[in-house]
């Protein structure tokens, strides 16, 4: 059981649809007995699988927002079989400062699980993920973009985790979510993200990249609501007719295996790209120029890719600084 | 003659080309005898006209510092006739932060001239272009775009001022610089521009905006670096033959003439938009909506465009509070 | 005219109820083309009158923001003869962040007065208010608490103007209003004030204090409620059945006329006061004591009071800086 | 044995009374040798029971702060048997800044129960307090209010805990206190309270509520110093005839059960109550209103009690966020 | 007649010692009426010239403070004839942070002259200095040192002015001073320092430079003791045989007479020097270097003297800004 | 084998000179994929030992950052016979920031050891070099100087730890180094320093002090240069030929054994020191004065020395709190 300070007026056991707050104990000088009210919304019918979506993982990544608060004003108990868990802004305070991070402990929840009870709020909400939520799901997603400083082409994806069959079923949830780009994540140096945690605890658990750049983009909040209908019905708890079905075709499977596949600003400056978004690039090929305005006779820093591949991230700001990545690249799947 | 602080080595009289600083005294605890060095360059081959180029007037606006800092190693003294003046990164302490104001005194450069010698350094800078650097020019391009919250259609632009002729040689420049788009500001609520004052000294005075989101557009630098030439070429400073002609057909031009060309947000939260850039919308139709991601049960806002136009500029940022620009219109132009 | 750069979509002119915003111009790095948007509402009947009420002068005197938020709900056009102007919250950036001056310039509104078209937001509120409103109205009252710091018996103000009629017309009014006691202040080293500033332009002028330490007092928001009803009805725009009549008696004329009749600390530290509000004290008692609880061994300093007098306001917080008031005085009004 | 950083100068085993300082070494640029000083008196004259003097848990709460920082100056060792010990601003750079948690780590001191001797200064002080003073003392009293967010009805309290035997001799200790009200806290979702953990140790543990808001209550004061008093006499450590008796009649016993005695702002805006502190309130009535002074034509969101009870506790501040408490209530102590 | 806001109960005209403070109105959230306390001391014995003492004009220059502080304790009125005035720590807020420029306002008091009544605190700390007490005194010295950022030779100073009797007159008490060094600034292309105002005012005025890096100098501080009193016995305000004679020898005359006496950083990084404070070096000789921890493999950048002379001041903190003074240089006084 | 996220491309088993960075993972709001880049080199040729030499522990202490920026210039391959490990900004943040601490965490490096591969960037760099490369080598120098907060007389120095052999060992390297003094640290209150963990992993560890004040020592930094060329040397990893030999005379060796060696200012305020670094002292002379120039009427508080001692570090800023170490003693090494 949990030793969780988060508590909540909701009631996960029942049915019908509850819109609620989770409330994360924060005492303050401007609030001695203070409370981050974190939304979420429960909707059961009978018994069912339960399908856990979260996004506002990080606070500047808005697709999910949108698309998870417009599904808990449409989707209605008599429509499903079970049970749907959504948390819209699951670290509420980065969504509403639009920002990554916390701005009360800095903390990005993407780094912080399994969480800790007594912890900084991040910890906090990961911890109350990780032991009350976790537990009663099935299947977990959590909608991502690239945030304020990464541009991303769409795709939902999963992380092959050490479980083979787990990522069996999780593949079989990705082409079922049928966005243009599936992607399948086998490079992972850290092992504090959600998705992680919940592989570890037995959840098919899926993500996905809508957009970015800190804005919202239109065709990215279309690709989340028809994923996550589409989602909901492969895992049983509405029915397929309620889903609306593929995008412009099949599932386009692609990986990203290794430190490799990431290019880095080998000095501060002002970045200018080299190639756009989508591009097909080969090692050694200029991926970009580092400019000092500055000292405008100072001659700009080259940065070139290191293999070949796909150009499915780019950096959003202009500014960098060594070491920020300014573009990530994948290669088609290979199972 | 200028009282301003501000000294430099640079010599505007000399032929060559120079690589320098302006010295903004900025006396502070890190620094009792320091000085905000902001990179200038002067490029000068005998008698002709004087071109004044900047960008950076807006810190987290890319295209044009980045083509200016191209130009400023590219161009040489022999390829001219008169003399080129470009400063790369005008508001420094901005261009270097990579924000829209300097963080040194929230100063808008855009909105602090005619300046002051004795103000902060924002006013500063201010007060020094329009005392010693407008009096040398005959023509001036100030390049800007959206900068972090806004992202605009690529144009160059004009400014309608009082005086009819100087407002028939500014389209006339216009026109020479090729963009897809020329726009013509004919709505100036708020007097302290840098082309107001450029326009108040007699100097064919052209604007532009070529991306924006605090990005760098590759387009965007492209379209700035041809029209550079052919404004110098329009100028008489290059020969036409070193300018790079249009892009893809004539410029088309347009015009914003009122301040219901713009829509704001009637709420804080989270903006989902309605429209693409580029669409062609009607008076009533809807424009976006806002959400409330901290309590999603509340139903959205919306809010409508107030009159016919093409979608020129959007709001980046998803997250908005009552009163920002979410959209400005343009209509084709009337003469 | 005024030069203002502030606009609105409310209509002065028009009969009816209007709620609307003044949309101030701020240009900043989240909102290139963003405005803070100031809450505004006309209500207007025929010919008339014209009361301007504010509040929100201070961001966190609160009694006059909620009972012109009530107002606002409750009056209706056809209740009135003339003109209603209530701005609930006039520096709200400041009222929205709960504290005296505007987090965006530090401006404190009332020290902001005749304001500038061209300053920052604090003094470009103040210079709307002072030429676009004050010219439309005939009556003035800016309703006051004694903020975050301070502590006050409530009570309605008059400032003493150079025109003795008319000094008479604002008793009047000030009798009017009905509050326990009516201030009147003839100690104004500072000129700045909203009040001073509509005096100038011949207003009838009336201001107040009616509770502090930065809370909501309910006895407060009562006075204030019926006091306003009583003041429209004196100015004629209400009618006189509309109005609540006085509270417990008659109001208790008092004033202020010098500087001995304020208590300064004497050095930082945490202050006991000896005192209660209300309390009537001789020259020379005791105020308080300031203690180090840094440095508990030290003995505290002692304040005594310069003059007789009513306790009238006190300092909330208990930490003090030397200069900060920490009581000030009133004595019975002598005409 | 304790691996605490603190050191000091102060002899716990010495006669006599010493003012001196715990330093807490803080190695900072400003100071890289650094240490927080904060102050300790330890009076002592031969054997008998030792008492611990709190105050400053807190740094916005001040009866605590003054009332001992007087004991400190007017206890002698002459007058006790035994040994006291007095921590007048237990953290320190919460109480000079008078803040409710530390502005060096933002640490809640009361949340910070059982320490460390390696984390930051809070944690560091949590951790001496547990380790070093709580072994050494056979009664402890931790002084609070309300803190700047909070207005308390002042009373004197213990904590339910795990020892029936020892929660009986809390009770006998509260009794002895004499304040108005004694009030018996049994719901405790939080176990990082020194109280918590002094009773975890075995000690009586003391604590109580004297005023709020960030103010100094004369009437708190004087509450805290003779009961504080009292409980030196009922401790052995005085003589009886040396305290001051009880107030205008025996303590009333209240008590606080569950979190349905608390209310929490449903939305954030600025708070008005409908009741005052000590009202008895019963389920269902209304709590008060969040009105939007943004926004005045939205309606203001009521909040109800969920069950009956008395006011013993309100928001000071007027501005609310969702989820701070506005109203917790007391009902008499049931045993 | 000065319209200051500022007040005090300091009595110009009374004789005796009088400790006090100078209240300078600044009404903020955490005191609405609240005041800055500039401490003054007034020393006054019949008549006779008044002396101007002011330190503190910069918060982290500490000699003159120092001095300054034993000044007022030491000097007695039956010492004296006629009247000194001492301000130990003009710029308080700056002084108390141990910073150049205030930190309520970033001002710079030495940049604030002639100052504002209605400005920020240190525009109107200036207009003070300037329209009241300037026109009570026969000479002035402000007492400088470098500074948190710059190392300085101890010198006492004068500026030339427009009146060659005046410079006359000045340089008579520059040698009275007694400082092992007496420079001469000829080169001065800011007005708003405290000794042109003062100068412009007629005023006899000092300066000098003795210490800095933000510490104390103890030989920094017996130069000012001593030189204080020499300037005190030749304004004729005390006896020649209260003041203590020269130094080591007669005051050797420097002076400072263009830009090319400076010598500024050509990029931000890491500066190591090349010479010692008192080198004597010559045009075209290494100043320094600027060097790149965050990548040793970059060559560190040179910079170097443009013309022969003494290093009379450093940089003291290692890092730099591109246009930071590392070095300034002193020639012998030509007159 | 370390779980550390950190990553190079440098490969410490390569021959040659590598200049590279630890790319420390940083994931925030301006990049998501962000690294800290903290330059390191290698500079190997076959086998023999491994030396790794750090500076910028604390960011603000130049002297070393410098020696080793251009050691790993100058250092090459072929004049050594192992490998050298190059750290020269340990803690880049801080370094490039110019202050003792991480503006990123506020992490003192050296307060955190031996670090944490999940914490905040400074645990993570101490981790690193606790688990990754102090397993590599044999002998680890730390070079410090005083910081912005305290000036120090040069010294090498070692600490005593638990092994008498490795001491031996110690103390035979800290002679070779051929400083001036040199420093055995016996009093070691914080076990998380860089040396104490290296010495726990049995490599025989050096540090020293060569500067301070936030400042560069030219003589500091031709000490720790030759110094290091001298360690190399008695390492054998150079030849004794290119060290550089002693300085004046033999090292003179000292200590510092207890609590009473150093001196803490008794008050906030102005402190005047009255004694120069490098000066004898006996018990209770005294060692400065802290005044109050906020009221210079209040008499200064002393303080003095505990016992004899030589004068080897003290304070360099002016201002003080209580608790700020003001100065530290050395006696003559015992052994």
């Amino acid at each position: 059981m949990s030793n969780t300070k988060i508590w909540t007026k909701v009631d996960y056991e029942q049915d019908g649809k509850q819109n609620g707050w989770l409330q994360l104990p924060h005492s303050v000088t401007r609030s001695a007995y203070g409370n981050i009210a974190i939304p979420i919304t429960v909707i059961r019918n009978g018994s069912g699988p339960t399908v856990l979506l979260m996004a506002g993982n990080h606070g500047d990544e808005y697709e999910g927002q949108i698309a998870l608060c417009k599904l808990i004003r449409e989707l209605q108990p008599g429509e499903i079989q079970g049970r749907v868990i959504v948390l819209p802004a699951a670290n509420l305070p980065a969504a509403m400062a639009g920002v990554r991070t916390s701005p009360i402990d800095e903390g990005n929840l993407n780094r912080s699980f399994p969480g800790d009870a007594d912890g900084t709020p991040t910890y906090a909400i990961a911890h109350y993920i990780n032991t009350v939520l976790y537990p009663m799901a099935d299947l977990f997603q959590d909608v991502h973009s690239g945030g304020s400083s990464l541009q991303y082409l769409p795709f939902a994806s999963m992380r092959v985790g050490p479980d083979a069959a787990l990522n069996d079923r999780a593949l079989s949830a990705l082409r079922a979510f049928g966005a243009p780009i599936g992607l399948v994540w086998d490079h992972s140096p850290d092992q504090r993200l959600s998705q992680v945690a919940a592989i570890g605890q037995g959840l098919v658990a899926l993500g996905g990249e809508f957009g970015g750049g800190g804005a919202v983009s239109r065709r990215g909040v279309a690709i989340v609501e028809r994923g996550l209908r589409n989602v909901l019905a492969h895992a049983g708890v509405i029915e397929r007719s309620r889903a609306e079905g593929d995008f412009d075709g099949p599932t386009r499977l692609m990986q990203v295996k290794g430190r490799d596949y990431y290019v880095y600003a080998p000095e501060a400056g002002l970045f200018e790209p080299a190639v756009e978004l989508g591009a097909q690039v080969r090692a050694g090929e200029l991926c970009g120029h580092v400019h000092f305005v500055d000292n405008p006779g100072r001659a700009p820093e080259r940065c070139c890719f290191e293999r070949d591949g796909m150009v499915i991230c780019q950096r959003h700001y202009g500014r960098v600084e060594r070491g920020d990545c300014v573009v990530h690249l994948a290669t088609p799947f290979e199972g």
